[in-house]
């Protein structure tokens, strides 16, 4: 898997990772306590109705509680979904998360990329639709869209679910990184609207706790969620993914306060970049796409920050890098060592 | 779910557990201990090699690091086996634990259940072999067999293993109760000989972590680890699940300090019964399965004590029921308790 997936601070000397996306104001204190308290409960099996956490989740969101299943990190939900559905053909426009991929490969079947296209900032537009025809099982979609952090129009993606929906299409809509844009971008709100629209969050990236690995879906057909939930292993969820769950649901400041500080922080890195004549794709996301024709990777490498390199991502090609908004502090360390590296040469 | 699987602490009041078959002893404390720091790595993503977990397990099992794979679970590697494999035909004995059947189920093929008898212990004998024919694809067998605890011979396990390895069958051995048998009766020393075979183990019952979620497969058939491997969702293991997996491997003493305890509390335990005027199936494991005729589940359910109901496993029927082996003082109440529903009539 490697060099597939983010910079692996594993196997290499990293002092500053902004290769993942993950909030720079860090794990609620809140989130750390719950899960201390979870080790003295790790002699029993989690509840496998995950009760609790299904309630919480329920009133953060605002939809009805049978509509949520919960996963072992998104990753286990994309490949679950793949499994219930059996899709003949699944699109995938890209550049996009590796893990569609991933997924779609697992369960067989043909699967098409759908290359978006810069000059468009990578959006997808009504020229797409074409793509979309009545022997698609299934499209993976996300917005905002990763590595870009482009934003789809609410209106776009009325279009494209009512499109899909017409030819039996379902779409797994991957919202991992929807709450680190500010004004309530989610499609949540219209689940009724749409019974093809399976809609994918984590809790990986905005509570800063990949390693407990927990993500969730959200969809208002019951017979699919059955499907599939029936893919899901028993007893997925570990106590601390129970316990970390409940507690991040209760943090409807920290969202807020999270969402702010990343639109600060995006544009202050994105004018330093600019700055050092390094072109930037204007997302709206935790994470801001970049071009160079330096070996921005490489040379960063050496001083040990982690850079995501796109290099390898279908759909894009050498010389494109993603970079991850961190705090003030971290993003100056960057910003300073890019300007040393263009010293350098 | 509920009523498949053991003992709903959830949703009942419960004192006293002898649904689940944990180990009496406990989580070791140093297992603890890895949970707590895990704590402060939760913000990083888990190492998707799983690396130093690798290692740690190889020198336990006295395995090749490559030979294994680790799951969220014994649960999700059945599931990936099934997945990878794809067989048309799957054979389970029964009774068995019901994941075996959820497993199959999900990649859809037929399922043949074939019923081991209650007059040989529910040992499997060489008239088995005739159901395991050319059009078989998977075979799921346990080794001790759970609710019952019997062990198989190696001499037969081998006859067993060659005659399906003939045959183009897979094997799942599922071998999650083998460290409580005494007398180092696991397979995998002889994992080489049989390319067809999967051994699977968990560190849940054993080292008393079902809430951490961890379970691994051995397996010498690198092309069949791939295909396994492919079916499983990236980054499956929590920093948890490594860290607890880590700092178990290590525990040689307190295994072998187990065996020993429950040996004797099974022995215990089963007197008990028998004097209560109980039929009790005489098992290796940590678990004894008992048959009553009176509704021995309502009555200690009243009673705050939880024993498994077996009446709804297939190849079981009414009466059966599967009793874990606890400490000596939570053994004795439980002997105490069934006294005295007899006395009450």
């Amino acid at each position: 898997m490697k060099g597939i997936h983010g910079g692996d601070i594993y196997r290499n000397r990293i002092e500053l990772d902004f290769s993942v996306n993950i909030n720079p104001l860090g794990i609620p204190e809140a989130v750390k306590e719950a899960l201390h308290k979870a080790v003295e409960n790790c002699d029993r099996y989690p509840d496998i109705d995950g009760e609790e956490l299904k309630k919480a989740v329920s009133r953060m969101l605002e939809v009805p509680a049978e509509y949520l299943l919960f996963g072992n990190g998104a990753s286990e939900l994309f490949m679950a979904c793949v499994h219930g559905i059996r899709p003949g053909r699944t699109v995938i426009p890209v550049p996009s998360f590796y893990g569609y991929e991933y997924a779609a490969g697992a369960a067989g079947g043909e699967i098409v990329y759908y290359g978006m296209r810069e000059e468009n900032v990578f959006r997808l537009g009504e020229e797409f639709f074409s793509v979309l025809t009545q022997d698609t099982g299934l499209l993976f979609v996300a917005n905002p869209g990763n590595p870009f952090g482009t934003l789809m129009s609410r209106e776009y993606l009325r279009k494209l679910l009512s499109h899909c929906r017409e030819r039996g299409i379902y779409v797994v809509l991957d919202e991992c990184f929807i709450e680190f844009c500010e004004g309530n971008r989610s499609f949540t709100d219209e689940m009724e609207e749409y019974d093809n629209l399976i809609l994918v969050r984590a809790f990986t990236k905005i509570f800063a706790i990949p390693g407990v690995r927990l993500g969730y879906l959200v969809c208002s057909n019951r017979k699919l969620l059955g499907r599939i939930a029936g893919q899901l292993p028993e007893w997925n969820l570990s106590v601390f993914a129970q316990a970390a769950g409940c507690a991040c649901a209760a943090q409807k400041e920290f969202l807020i306060k999270t969402a702010g500080y990343v639109a600060k922080e995006r544009q202050f890195l994105a004018e330093g970049l600019k700055g050092a004549g390094i072109h930037v794709i204007s997302g709206e996301a935790n994470f801001l796409l970049v071009y160079s024709g330096e070996d921005l990777y490489g040379k960063l490498l050496k001083k040990g920050i982690l850079i995501r390199d796109c290099g390898n991502y279908r759909g894009l090609s050498k010389g494109f890098y993603r970079i991850a908004v961190k705090s003030r502090k971290e993003n100056e360390t960057l910003l300073k060592a890019i300007e040393e590296c263009a010293r350098e040469g």
